[in-house]
């Protein structure tokens, strides 16, 4: 790789993932532990073949099908009425991000956030030749609004990264804080709600704030909530405006027909799937518990994961539950661990294997 | 969009794409006119249903079957055998161009290419921060070696984009060509092979000269020869440090699991796919000596669409022939016109409009 003539900053770089192992009990990656139903298969395999018989042709460049039915879904889920222009869908929330600092930030300009936060947002600044600044959550992982100010207004980002709940802590951020931030820049505002689906009764969406904030997007995935991390849909809502720039950035042609077709299908399945959410984020609150209760230190969440700890030696930790055949992730700060909520089977071989693990260290 | 903080260079700027309109015929987008056969729409519902079940989990983030059978389609295709590692997919060979952009383009850094060629290149100059340099063509829209070389030694590229065939004006680029530009450079070559499954007979693929060239790339599509536009599925072959590089700059899970699945069985059908390619040729052929027959100039085609003209006033012919409900490409030098090769009845239609057309407007 060295003698090639690729950018400073990428050389000696490794590709950024969670190792894909084979493990039996997989809770590393914050996965939706319930495959989709049979009908939305069989849906879903008929709404393909029909797409495939066109697929000489290119696919709608604007995906407006798909767009229509996710301003439906956030409708119904958040209560906010959005025109089908004020959302935009992408190959993963990653995608959306891309472009949003495609058009908003790119060399020259500031992306902020407040760690620990999610470790892929450097790297989308890194791929756009945006300066990566971040500032501090508090010891809770809230994002303290003061400090959050004073950073905004010593580095002037043109984008501010939000996520909310936060990745990997699960600590959703109020709304008050958004628009503080919002107030405090002339830049975007980017709520990045992937896990939202998952958050507790009373937790509002940042889509609430949009119609008063127009440089604020919140960015959301159908890769948890609907089960649907393999076939890479993300979107984002706006103002129609902020959708108008990301269609300039955005590859032609950049979602495939087959992707906005099973996503139409999934939508039209959003009650069976929205069923299986409840009934993760009853088992988040009892895992979050039952690790409280065995003497563990335990993150708020408002996702489908929850971090806890904390371990002297959080790797060994780690290693010991793999061996046990539980993978999970060693992320976030230091003598922490973030564990995915899986089926009720997985939790409990999880929590079988951190017993017996907690006994060989300690 | 004027309030927001979006960068300076996409002020203003429209989205990128032909017009999608609602035309009989449309020859405007070198779309395979063969729809994929009934045997393959029922293989890839097939593997899409046994795909979604499966859909909650995230896809496999290296696309290896996929990669596996690219390498062996290129194998059966070009007579070059590749292993694995050596090939990469992306959604669309434009996503490809922007990752290979990303890694070895990018701020103060050069692209060149040679005008007329595919219009979406600036773009991804531009989306990536690349500076974007173009050197002419000649009249007959060859590369002329010294020429070429001149604008490399003046701007010294980190990255030469050679489209061959040439879009949109059919040309093929000689091996010697592009073994002179990677001696002249220590910059990447990149070979956009999109269209060069319709290439003539004695033309080579640039593939025969991956094995001496570490800086070479050849980028290639599933949208043509395959009829697979709608899928979205590009791809490129070059040294195993190369694709290393791209996967460093590739967003994590780009390529969705149904892509990855779908596309393995449109390489299952590709007998069957090369068959219409065969076909598209002597079509391409006909078309041309059908217009050279009638008095317009034709640039030689190793493509499936054809470069015609030239026009005193190519719009008022652009706009006669929609008029007639044929829909081609008014893109390329002033005065000419690009029609893809559409099924014998698109192509008689076309034919039959443009003799109304040149009767008007003579």
């Amino acid at each position: 790789m060295t003698d090639l003539p690729i950018r400073d900053e990428l050389r000696g770089v490794e590709p950024y993932g969670a190792p894909q192992l084979d493990v039996p009990v997989c809770l590393n990656v914050n996965e939706n532990p319930f495959p989709p139903s049979e009908q939305l298969v069989a849906d879903a395999a008929r709404a393909v073949a029909h797409t495939v018989r066109g697929l000489n042709r290119y696919p709608d460049r604007e995906a407006t099908t798909l767009r229509e039915r996710l301003a439906g879904y956030l409708d119904r889920e958040s209560g906010v009425a959005l025109r089908t222009e004020q959302v935009w869908a992408a190959n993963g929330s990653n995608e959306i991000m891309l472009q949003i600092l495609q058009a908003f930030g790119g060399p020259g300009r500031t992306a902020l956030s407040f760690a620990p936060t999610y470790s892929m947002y450097p790297e989308y600044a890194r791929d756009t030749s945006t300066r990566w600044v971040v500032g501090r959550r508090d010891d809770d992982f809230s994002i303290d609004a003061e400090t959050a100010l004073k950073a905004v207004a010593e580095h002037q980002p043109s984008v501010i990264l939000i996520a909310s709940p936060n990745n990997p802590t699960g600590t959703a951020v109020p709304l008050d804080t958004v628009t503080a931030l919002h107030e405090a820049t002339d830049g975007m505002v980017v709520v990045d709600e992937a896990y939202t689906e998952f958050r507790r009764d009373g937790v509002p969406s940042a889509l609430t704030l949009l119609a008063d904030h127009p440089r604020l997007i919140v960015a959301r995935t159908m890769s948890k909530a609907f089960a649907f991390a393999g076939a890479r849909v993300g979107y984002a809502a706006a103002s129609e405006q902020v959708i108008d720039v990301l269609r300039v950035v955005r590859l032609p042609y950049h979602l495939s027909a087959v992707t906005q077709a099973v996503a139409v299908v999934a939508l039209e399945h959003a009650a069976e799937l929205q069923a299986r959410v409840a009934q993760l984020r009853e088992e988040r609150d009892a895992l979050a518990a039952w690790l409280r209760g065995i003497g563990l230190e335990v993150a708020d969440s408002d996702a489908n994961f929850v971090l806890f700890g904390r371990f002297a030696d959080r790797h060994a930790v780690w290693r010991s539950l793999l061996d046990h055949g539980v993978l999970i992730r060693e992320t976030g700060p230091d003598g922490w661990l973030r564990v995915s909520v899986g089926t009720p089977e997985e939790t409990t071989a999880f929590r079988e294997a951190l017993v017996e693990v907690l006994k060989e260290h300690t």
